[in-house]
């Protein structure tokens, strides 16, 4: 499809002479400009930061034929109305969260994380060489949307704590905030879930109605100011051992786009999610390390308790799978989960453990 | 810069009226062509199939104004000559593994895979959030060459063998083939290395030329039939944690492209590079299990026997950085990996350590 009739309309034009020597013609360029929702801060440079870098990319591999004007949660529409914005119409596209929609669907959850789910190189395997990207077009499509992986904040963290947990016995009736499936798990082990947004954590933290709560990871947290608020920092992420984001596309905007439009958006979707799980991976271990010498007490879960997380996450897992759309999802990702943990377990697993036992 | 302008030279135009409402304008499309030579029999649908997938795709996003047409190893130049064909000009491109060339400079390597370096999601964290790209650029403009991260096979294996390895001293005199520094590290450890091209690796071992032989993984060993010439396959791979592949372009070449040309041939390669990885991980838990179903025993390397390729990388390591060049990329490599794994082995690390003893 030739993109610049197909844009201003066929038959009408001033067509060149054609041929191989034909003289060069300089076209006024059609300009898409989407406006970019997204549900962060702009103060969190790598979540908000991926929008920006997403924009900067498609307009430098257009040659600024497309814009993306990004916008902070909040700014235009709440950080989590993003969906039903771009859904609607009213917004072109948006950056945020597949699992912030579990309330719609359950099955959002595979396509940002589910406890004791997939780690980065598996989700990217599973969206990029199973059948995630198509499972997730179909879930989307309900709602007139279509997103690609847009990110992902690699291995999250346990949770900020004001109090020690040595066993499940701790976790009873504790005030935290922790959204999603794994806050789902968390209550059925005995947390007393608390749904805020991410804006009012740490004023909640600091007046004491909280007594925990998780965000994102080291650097993330860091700019937040938790460590001013809790002094105990859990490792590791059971509920989220990666957490993919995603861009959102109003279908019928999307079905605008000629095909050479469409391959440079997904392209540029593409590079942003390996960034964002880059700066991250670049960035976590850092801010950890400054956490840590600002007074951070940094602390395992013990196995029992990461058990009760896992006996709450099978409850809920037990839920959804009622629902047959999630079900379906359900068994093609465990079953490409399954697979990658078998062979991770004795090669890149096995890889570790050497290298970590032969550092003591 | 304006594309067309730039390539068919400013003022000897057909200019269209300016303006939004200008009629369309259906300019000749300028054609770039690029040869990409490749090091890979057109037989390995996952590495001669990535550079397949770059060519897709970049025709895809420009709609035809880049065509890339590829070629199997020792179609045009043997598998290992394509750096010297691309950095002479000979030819503008190829889709190979920077190791290959740890012959002209050891630091070839860090862009592909050291012995216990990087896994697959530090190698991209350091190429895109650390100083990878910028130190293999340096490399690279030596040889009058730019190269971008195009493809990982994610971890290889330990390789084939026909004795069983049980201690270090089964090594001895042991003959395989083994290419890079993991075959230098062996040879440390006693092994007497040899060094054949890939494709006479099954006919050396069918006749007995060979006790051993490390090519890929699964998959791709599945396809060249190393089931049928050893008895044991070995894990974890030591040597290759990951293993990066590049597209390189001629300097020249490349800086010819107008800016948003370069933005997507980036791009391209950047989705390469995930689509690689993500179909090794997809395909090696399926083949491997095919493989063990036809009577291959799959075995782990005792810890002595990976200690003594340790002391052996170790050995390799330090001849090599007598290398002021070689030193100076260790230096922010291995200090970008040894963050990286403190963070992993109690996060990533712990939560996989959790799940594999629960699963017991």
């Amino acid at each position: 499809m030739d993109r610049r009739g197909f844009i201003k309309g066929a038959g009408t034009g001033l067509v060149a002479a054609g041929g191989i020597n034909a003289p060069a013609v300089i076209a006024q360029p059609q300009r898409f400009r989407l406006n970019l929702l997204t549900s962060w801060p702009a103060s969190l440079d790598n979540l908000y930061g991926t929008a920006e870098y997403f924009a900067r990319r498609i307009e430098a591999m257009t040659d600024g034929e497309v814009r993306a004007r990004t916008s902070p949660g909040g700014a235009e529409v709440g950080p989590t109305e993003v969906y039903d914005a771009v859904s609607s119409g009213a917004f072109e596209a948006c950056h945020t969260a597949p699992y912030y929609f579990i309330g719609k669907n359950p099955a959002h959850g595979f396509f940002t994380s589910l406890p004791f789910g997939m780690t980065l190189e598996q989700q990217n395997a599973w969206m990029t060489a199973g059948n995630g990207q198509a499972l997730w077009d179909e879930l989307n499509a309900q709602d007139n949307l279509i997103a690609f992986p847009g990110g992902n904040t690699s291995a999250q963290c346990g949770g900020w704590f004001n109090v020690e947990i040595n066993s499940p016995e701790d976790l009873q009736g504790l005030r935290m905030r922790f959204p999603g499936h794994g806050g789902r798990a968390m209550a059925k082990a005995g947390v007393n879930i608390q749904q805020l947004p991410g804006g009012e954590v740490f004023t909640a933290m600091e007046r004491g109605a909280l007594d925990a709560a998780e965000w994102v990871g080291p650097y993330d947290d860091q700019i937040l100011g938790m460590q001013d608020v809790a002094q105990y920092y859990y490792l590791p992420s059971w509920a989220e051992p990666s957490a993919m984001l995603g861009f959102y596309f109003n279908l019928d905007v999307w079905n605008r786009f000629p095909a050479d439009i469409q391959a440079q958006i997904r392209a540029c979707c593409a590079e942003a999610n390996n960034w964002m799980a880059a700066q991250y991976l670049a960035k976590n271990p850092i801010a950890l390390q400054e956490l840590e010498a600002g007074g951070v007490s940094v602390r395992d879960f013990p196995d029992p308790v990461l058990a009760a997380f896992r006996e709450g996450a099978d409850e809920v897992h037990a839920e959804d799978m009622e629902r047959a759309d999630y079900a379906r999802i359900y068994e093609d990702w465990s079953a490409f989960r399954d697979r990658l943990r078998g062979w991770d377990r004795m090669n890149s697993y096995r890889y570790r453990e050497f290298i970590y036992r032969d550092a003591d």
